[in-house]
């Protein structure tokens, strides 16, 4: 099997690169490196079998690298979530024509099949309601999940075009091994400059599912190996909640910090176009046979270690 | 009221410039006459308070038009629909990036008020399934499906990022006065050339609502008026439909023609990317005090009049 991973050098996907070296022939990464993983990207460089290219896919020409692959998994997004907020450009350009550029390499070097990483920004803000994946309408609040919905439009238009088969996975607030964002990777890098006082976005009552890269690679491999039709959506999250204020208390304890003073926003979301409180229903995947492994409870407290780690940069 | 519309000299764009131009105070159109009304263009240039800029939204600076504009009707979309088939960038560069470029105008110019024309492509391929608004996933299996559904999202997050209110609005196959395309516009073209023989792109089964552009009209205007919400979505279709070889015979009939041998496909579809069969559920709009005027049928008989009169070009 030779695999291509955009974003190849980020989070998740170092995540990715790292276990599929394991059988994969040759995987082959485009990564901007914006955003990457330092100590991803040093364990990659061992892999004799991983070829990492510096490579931009939005500006750069991408064709050449997509030649005799079997699958691309496309994890390239914006990893700037602070500027994108205020620039809808940026997750457009990046995630809707950066979709675009891989789509039409895709094609011409005859790849169908794709691997898609969306997210729960796709269902806008829908407040307790459970969301599975037949939900609608899909009214995105954010630039990001706009770009995410855009996205996985447009792959579904190659599947029925030009015999695509894809395999699209909303997430829940994706956290463990080599994270490079999220909120408890900023609440330590704000205690480590800082540490007797939290300031934290919002009120601190946003309530999420939080799940471990290694509960969703085992969802997207298990879907790989079942799924039957040309395209479909799976959510992968936990099914449990926590919220931020949680989180805050978690990284403190883990720190050994004392005397803390958390100071809370008033607001209920901590940016504009965040979702305080996700509901996901991931029981598509489960009667797939998946299950996580990790609670949002333990997923985040392995974060938050792995975050404190020297490995983490 | 100041409005732009972008598509203003098409088929649908022109009928709503002249139909606004009545209680309008200025309306402002931008056009790269593209696939646009000779006729409509024709009526619109008599009206003193309707201005034309031959403008491509895409590839021109589009910002200054946006200036003290109270709302948006975005109606530029690709309409060399054969060519678009083949070829997703058409699609998506048109409809895509058109309308990040329209938002981005808008949000400049405190503009915050868009009308947008979807259309049942956003829906893919279901079959017999009654489609309402909050049918999911929805998985485009055109490129031009796909864009819609893009162009939606995007809109969507404007109104949750910038303050945005957003009708968007889900067509059936419109049909009517100065249209510029559509399968009865092909037969008469494709008659006036070869009165005895008819092609049909597939089997002639093919089975959808057709609904008047006046009856879409009276839809939008009412949902202005009355959506409270900051975005919502609607189907606007008859509640009957017919099927191509319908419209072949009516077309045959209103031409006066006799003895024409009609050669249908063997496909269920006319293209690679047509959806064959369009089930549509409109309560949403008809529970709004909505309904359509023209049955699919006298709709069609319509077109077809107006497409072999002298003033349709």
């Amino acid at each position: 099997m030779r695999i291509l991973i955009t974003g190849g050098l980020g989070f998740i996907g170092s995540y990715f690169a790292e276990k599929l070296s394991n059988s994969a022939e040759q995987i082959i990464i485009l990564d901007n490196k914006t955003g990457f993983s330092l100590s991803g990207e040093d364990i990659l460089l061992t892999k004799p079998n991983i070829k990492i290219h510096n490579v931009d896919i939005v500006s750069s020409d991408i064709d050449e690298y997509f030649m005799n692959i079997d699958i691309v998994y496309h994890f390239a997004a914006n990893s700037k979530i602070s500027e994108g907020v205020n620039n809808p450009n940026i997750d457009f350009d990046i995630t809707v024509r950066g979709t675009q550029k891989v789509l039409n390499a895709m094609k011409k070097a005859s790849v169908n099949q794709i691997v898609f990483s969306s997210g729960s920004g796709v269902y806008g803000d829908q407040k307790e309601t459970i969301l599975s994946e037949d939900f609608g309408p899909l009214l995105p609040v954010s630039y990001y999940g706009a770009s995410k919905l855009a996205a996985e439009a447009m792959i579904s238009s190659f599947c029925g075009m030009s015999g695509f088969k894809a395999f699209i996975f909303r997430f829940a607030n994706v956290v463990g091994m080599r994270q490079t964002h999220g909120v408890a990777y900023d609440f330590v890098n704000k205690l480590k400059i800082q540490p007797k006082t939290l300031e934290v976005l919002g009120n601190g009552m946003q309530s999420k599912s939080y799940i471990d890269v290694e509960d969703i690679f085992n969802g997207i491999e298990l879907a790989i190996k079942k799924q039957v039709t040309n395209i479909d959506v799976y959510n992968i999250s936990t099914q449990d909640y926590i919220d931020v204020r949680y989180i805050a208390k978690e990284v403190i304890k883990e720190m050994n910090l004392s005397d803390v003073k958390i100071n809370y926003g008033e607001d209920s979301f901590g940016w504009v176009g965040d979702v305080p409180i996700v509901r996901f229903s991931s029981d598509k995947i489960r009667k797939m046979g998946w299950s996580n492994k990790y609670s949002s409870q333990e997923a985040i407290q392995r974060a938050i270690k792995f975050i404190l780690s020297d490995d983490n940069s």
